[in-house]
Protein backbone atom coordinates (compact mmCIF):
# COMPACT_ATOMS: atom_id res chain seq x y z
CA UNK A 1 0.00 0.00 0.00
CA UNK A 2 1.67 3.31 -1.24
CA UNK A 3 2.10 5.55 2.40
CA UNK A 4 -0.08 8.40 2.90
CA UNK A 5 1.29 11.41 1.74
CA UNK A 6 0.09 14.75 3.80
CA UNK A 7 -0.49 17.80 1.55
CA UNK A 8 2.79 20.31 2.73
CA UNK A 9 0.71 23.21 3.68
CA UNK A 10 -1.35 21.47 5.89
CA UNK A 11 1.69 19.78 7.59
CA UNK A 12 2.69 23.52 8.05
CA UNK A 13 -0.39 24.87 9.20
CA UNK A 14 -1.58 21.99 11.64
CA UNK A 15 -0.20 19.64 14.35
CA UNK A 16 -0.84 15.84 14.37
CA UNK A 17 -3.64 15.33 17.61
CA UNK A 18 -4.55 11.84 17.06
CA UNK A 19 -4.92 9.07 14.04
CA UNK A 20 -9.04 8.25 14.03
CA UNK A 21 -9.62 4.71 11.71
CA UNK A 22 -9.94 6.59 8.34
CA UNK A 23 -8.79 10.81 9.21
CA UNK A 24 -5.81 11.94 10.80
CA UNK A 25 -7.25 14.41 13.25
CA UNK A 26 -4.97 17.94 13.29
CA UNK A 27 -5.06 21.53 15.23
CA UNK A 28 -4.94 24.11 13.15
CA UNK A 29 -2.18 26.35 14.36
CA UNK A 30 -4.08 29.25 14.56
CA UNK A 31 -4.74 30.13 17.71
CA UNK A 32 -7.82 32.42 17.05
CA UNK A 33 -10.76 30.02 17.01
CA UNK A 34 -10.36 26.07 18.15
CA UNK A 35 -9.66 24.34 14.68
CA UNK A 36 -9.67 20.69 14.26
CA UNK A 37 -8.79 18.92 10.77
CA UNK A 38 -9.92 15.90 9.58
CA UNK A 39 -7.62 14.53 7.03
CA UNK A 40 -8.52 10.81 5.87
CA UNK A 41 -5.36 8.77 5.01
CA UNK A 42 -6.62 8.15 1.17
CA UNK A 43 -4.14 9.66 -1.41
CA UNK A 44 -5.60 11.49 -4.62
CA UNK A 45 -9.08 12.41 -2.88
CA UNK A 46 -10.46 15.93 -3.01
CA UNK A 47 -14.27 15.77 -2.66
CA UNK A 48 -15.92 13.97 -0.23
CA UNK A 49 -18.06 11.76 -2.88
CA UNK A 50 -14.62 10.46 -4.19
CA UNK A 51 -14.21 8.18 -1.07
CA UNK A 52 -16.26 4.80 -1.49
CA UNK A 53 -19.57 4.91 0.39
CA UNK A 54 -18.21 3.11 4.05
CA UNK A 55 -15.72 5.86 3.74
CA UNK A 56 -18.25 8.19 3.41
CA UNK A 57 -20.05 7.23 6.02
CA UNK A 58 -16.76 6.92 8.95
CA UNK A 59 -15.91 10.26 7.49
CA UNK A 60 -19.10 11.97 8.65
CA UNK A 61 -19.01 9.68 12.33
CA UNK A 62 -15.53 11.07 12.85
CA UNK A 63 -16.41 15.05 11.68
CA UNK A 64 -19.87 14.20 13.92
CA UNK A 65 -18.12 12.67 17.03
CA UNK A 66 -15.17 15.69 16.73
CA UNK A 67 -17.58 18.56 16.92
CA UNK A 68 -19.44 17.43 19.67
CA UNK A 69 -16.35 17.07 21.40
CA UNK A 70 -15.30 20.36 20.71
CA UNK A 71 -18.43 21.51 21.57
CA UNK A 72 -18.54 19.74 24.87
CA UNK A 73 -14.74 21.11 25.52
CA UNK A 74 -15.09 24.24 24.77
CA UNK A 75 -18.68 25.36 25.02
CA UNK A 76 -19.17 26.91 21.83
CA UNK A 77 -22.13 29.09 20.29
CA UNK A 78 -21.95 27.07 17.17
CA UNK A 79 -19.85 24.65 15.60
CA UNK A 80 -18.62 25.19 11.64
CA UNK A 81 -17.82 22.36 9.52
CA UNK A 82 -17.13 22.61 6.27
CA UNK A 83 -14.71 21.51 3.42
CA UNK A 84 -13.78 24.04 0.50
CA UNK A 85 -10.53 22.89 -1.04
CA UNK A 86 -10.10 25.62 -3.68
CA UNK A 87 -6.58 25.98 -2.24
CA UNK A 88 -5.40 22.56 -0.61
CA UNK A 89 -6.92 20.12 -3.11
CA UNK A 90 -6.33 17.14 -0.66
CA UNK A 91 -9.87 16.36 0.61
CA UNK A 92 -9.51 17.75 4.75
CA UNK A 93 -12.76 18.84 7.05
CA UNK A 94 -12.46 21.54 8.99
CA UNK A 95 -14.09 21.49 12.63
CA UNK A 96 -13.68 24.98 14.64
CA UNK A 97 -15.94 26.01 17.23
CA UNK A 98 -17.55 29.70 16.83
CA UNK A 99 -18.25 31.96 20.04
CA UNK A 100 -20.32 34.94 19.52
CA UNK A 101 -18.28 37.64 19.25
CA UNK A 102 -15.23 35.78 17.94
CA UNK A 103 -13.02 37.38 15.62
CA UNK A 104 -14.73 37.77 12.49
CA UNK A 105 -18.31 36.53 13.76
CA UNK A 106 -20.71 35.60 12.20
CA UNK A 107 -18.84 35.42 9.15
CA UNK A 108 -16.88 32.71 7.94
CA UNK A 109 -13.05 31.97 9.37
CA UNK A 110 -11.67 30.82 5.97
CA UNK A 111 -9.24 33.74 4.28
CA UNK A 112 -9.67 36.12 6.85
CA UNK A 113 -7.08 38.43 8.59
CA UNK A 114 -3.77 36.67 9.88
CA UNK A 115 -2.94 33.53 12.04
CA UNK A 116 -2.26 34.15 15.62
CA UNK A 117 0.00 31.29 17.42
CA UNK A 118 -1.15 29.49 20.34
CA UNK A 119 0.07 30.10 24.13
CA UNK A 120 1.94 26.61 24.67
CA UNK A 121 -0.03 25.74 28.06
CA UNK A 122 -3.06 26.71 26.90
CA UNK A 123 -2.81 24.73 23.86
CA UNK A 124 -1.66 21.76 26.01
CA UNK A 125 -4.62 22.13 27.77
CA UNK A 126 -7.24 22.44 25.39
CA UNK A 127 -6.02 19.26 23.38
CA UNK A 128 -5.95 17.02 26.86
CA UNK A 129 -9.16 18.48 27.45
CA UNK A 130 -10.43 17.66 23.80
CA UNK A 131 -8.48 14.14 23.91
CA UNK A 132 -10.12 13.24 27.23
CA UNK A 133 -13.91 14.04 25.41
CA UNK A 134 -13.11 12.25 22.29
CA UNK A 135 -11.81 8.80 24.28
CA UNK B 1 -46.17 14.01 14.35
CA UNK B 2 -45.23 17.94 14.65
CA UNK B 3 -45.28 19.71 10.84
CA UNK B 4 -41.30 20.98 9.92
CA UNK B 5 -40.88 24.48 10.58
CA UNK B 6 -38.31 25.92 8.18
CA UNK B 7 -36.83 29.15 9.38
CA UNK B 8 -38.08 31.98 7.38
CA UNK B 9 -34.62 33.21 6.55
CA UNK B 10 -34.11 29.85 4.67
CA UNK B 11 -37.26 30.27 3.04
CA UNK B 12 -37.20 33.87 1.52
CA UNK B 13 -33.53 32.90 0.23
CA UNK B 14 -33.92 29.42 -1.39
CA UNK B 15 -36.41 27.94 -3.11
CA UNK B 16 -37.76 24.00 -3.21
CA UNK B 17 -36.26 21.71 -5.35
CA UNK B 18 -36.97 18.24 -4.18
CA UNK B 19 -37.79 16.64 -0.86
CA UNK B 20 -34.85 13.37 -0.27
CA UNK B 21 -35.51 10.95 2.62
CA UNK B 22 -34.44 13.30 5.08
CA UNK B 23 -33.55 16.91 3.39
CA UNK B 24 -35.71 19.43 1.63
CA UNK B 25 -33.15 20.06 -1.13
CA UNK B 26 -33.34 23.93 -2.46
CA UNK B 27 -31.74 26.27 -4.76
CA UNK B 28 -30.34 29.73 -3.20
CA UNK B 29 -31.88 32.66 -5.13
CA UNK B 30 -28.15 34.08 -5.08
CA UNK B 31 -26.68 32.97 -8.57
CA UNK B 32 -23.09 34.09 -8.06
CA UNK B 33 -22.41 30.00 -7.71
CA UNK B 34 -24.58 27.43 -8.21
CA UNK B 35 -25.91 26.90 -4.71
CA UNK B 36 -27.26 23.84 -3.05
CA UNK B 37 -29.13 23.47 0.36
CA UNK B 38 -30.14 20.55 2.20
CA UNK B 39 -32.59 21.07 5.41
CA UNK B 40 -32.85 17.89 7.21
CA UNK B 41 -36.79 18.78 8.30
CA UNK B 42 -36.83 18.27 11.65
CA UNK B 43 -37.21 20.73 14.53
CA UNK B 44 -35.07 22.23 16.78
CA UNK B 45 -31.77 20.73 15.55
CA UNK B 46 -28.58 22.95 15.00
CA UNK B 47 -25.93 20.76 14.63
CA UNK B 48 -25.28 17.69 12.84
CA UNK B 49 -24.41 15.57 15.88
CA UNK B 50 -27.74 16.53 17.26
CA UNK B 51 -29.35 13.97 14.58
CA UNK B 52 -29.57 10.51 15.78
CA UNK B 53 -26.37 8.14 14.17
CA UNK B 54 -28.92 6.97 11.95
CA UNK B 55 -29.99 10.24 10.05
CA UNK B 56 -26.30 11.89 10.40
CA UNK B 57 -25.76 8.79 7.80
CA UNK B 58 -28.72 9.90 5.97
CA UNK B 59 -27.30 13.65 5.67
CA UNK B 60 -23.79 12.65 4.47
CA UNK B 61 -25.03 10.17 1.83
CA UNK B 62 -27.85 12.67 0.73
CA UNK B 63 -24.74 16.28 0.63
CA UNK B 64 -22.71 13.72 -1.00
CA UNK B 65 -25.40 12.51 -4.07
CA UNK B 66 -26.31 16.53 -4.22
CA UNK B 67 -22.27 17.15 -4.54
CA UNK B 68 -21.70 14.85 -6.75
CA UNK B 69 -24.61 15.79 -9.58
CA UNK B 70 -23.95 19.47 -8.46
CA UNK B 71 -20.34 18.61 -10.11
CA UNK B 72 -20.86 16.58 -12.92
CA UNK B 73 -23.63 18.97 -13.62
CA UNK B 74 -21.23 22.34 -13.55
CA UNK B 75 -18.20 21.13 -14.33
CA UNK B 76 -17.13 23.05 -11.09
CA UNK B 77 -13.18 22.89 -9.59
CA UNK B 78 -14.23 22.07 -6.28
CA UNK B 79 -17.04 21.37 -4.75
CA UNK B 80 -17.82 23.25 -1.33
CA UNK B 81 -19.58 21.86 1.37
CA UNK B 82 -20.03 23.72 4.54
CA UNK B 83 -21.96 23.54 8.16
CA UNK B 84 -22.17 26.88 9.73
CA UNK B 85 -25.24 28.16 11.13
CA UNK B 86 -23.62 31.27 13.04
CA UNK B 87 -26.41 33.31 12.20
CA UNK B 88 -29.65 31.02 11.25
CA UNK B 89 -29.27 28.24 13.30
CA UNK B 90 -31.59 25.20 11.80
CA UNK B 91 -29.39 22.82 10.65
CA UNK B 92 -28.74 23.62 7.00
CA UNK B 93 -25.67 22.50 4.48
CA UNK B 94 -24.49 24.47 1.70
CA UNK B 95 -23.16 22.80 -1.22
CA UNK B 96 -21.78 24.61 -3.69
CA UNK B 97 -20.27 24.95 -7.01
CA UNK B 98 -17.05 26.70 -7.05
CA UNK B 99 -14.80 27.48 -10.34
CA UNK B 100 -12.08 29.01 -10.54
CA UNK B 101 -11.98 32.43 -11.27
CA UNK B 102 -15.40 33.30 -9.79
CA UNK B 103 -16.80 35.68 -7.43
CA UNK B 104 -14.49 35.46 -4.50
CA UNK B 105 -12.49 33.09 -5.57
CA UNK B 106 -10.68 31.06 -3.75
CA UNK B 107 -12.68 32.29 -0.56
CA UNK B 108 -15.44 31.25 1.09
CA UNK B 109 -19.07 32.70 -0.48
CA UNK B 110 -20.75 33.22 3.12
CA UNK B 111 -21.02 36.93 4.27
CA UNK B 112 -19.35 37.95 0.70
CA UNK B 113 -21.05 40.84 -1.53
CA UNK B 114 -24.57 40.88 -2.40
CA UNK B 115 -26.67 38.54 -3.74
CA UNK B 116 -27.33 38.41 -8.04
CA UNK B 117 -31.17 37.68 -9.40
CA UNK B 118 -31.05 33.78 -11.59
CA UNK B 119 -31.83 34.43 -14.73
CA UNK B 120 -35.41 32.57 -15.41
CA UNK B 121 -34.34 30.75 -17.95
CA UNK B 122 -31.05 30.09 -16.81
CA UNK B 123 -32.41 28.80 -13.58
CA UNK B 124 -35.02 26.04 -15.70
CA UNK B 125 -32.42 24.76 -17.20
CA UNK B 126 -29.93 24.36 -13.69
CA UNK B 127 -32.92 22.38 -12.48
CA UNK B 128 -33.52 20.56 -14.75
CA UNK B 129 -29.93 19.35 -15.26
CA UNK B 130 -29.78 18.74 -11.68
CA UNK B 131 -32.73 16.36 -10.83
CA UNK B 132 -32.14 14.91 -14.01
CA UNK B 133 -28.42 13.83 -13.22
CA UNK B 134 -29.62 13.17 -9.33
CA UNK B 135 -32.29 10.54 -10.37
Amino acid sequence: MTPFDLDPRLARDSDLVAHLDLCQLRLSRDARWPWLILIPERNAVSETFDLPPDEQATLSDEANRVAAALKRVTGATKINIGALGNIVRQLHVHVVARTEGDVNWPGPIWGFGTAQAWDKAERDDFLHRLTESLT
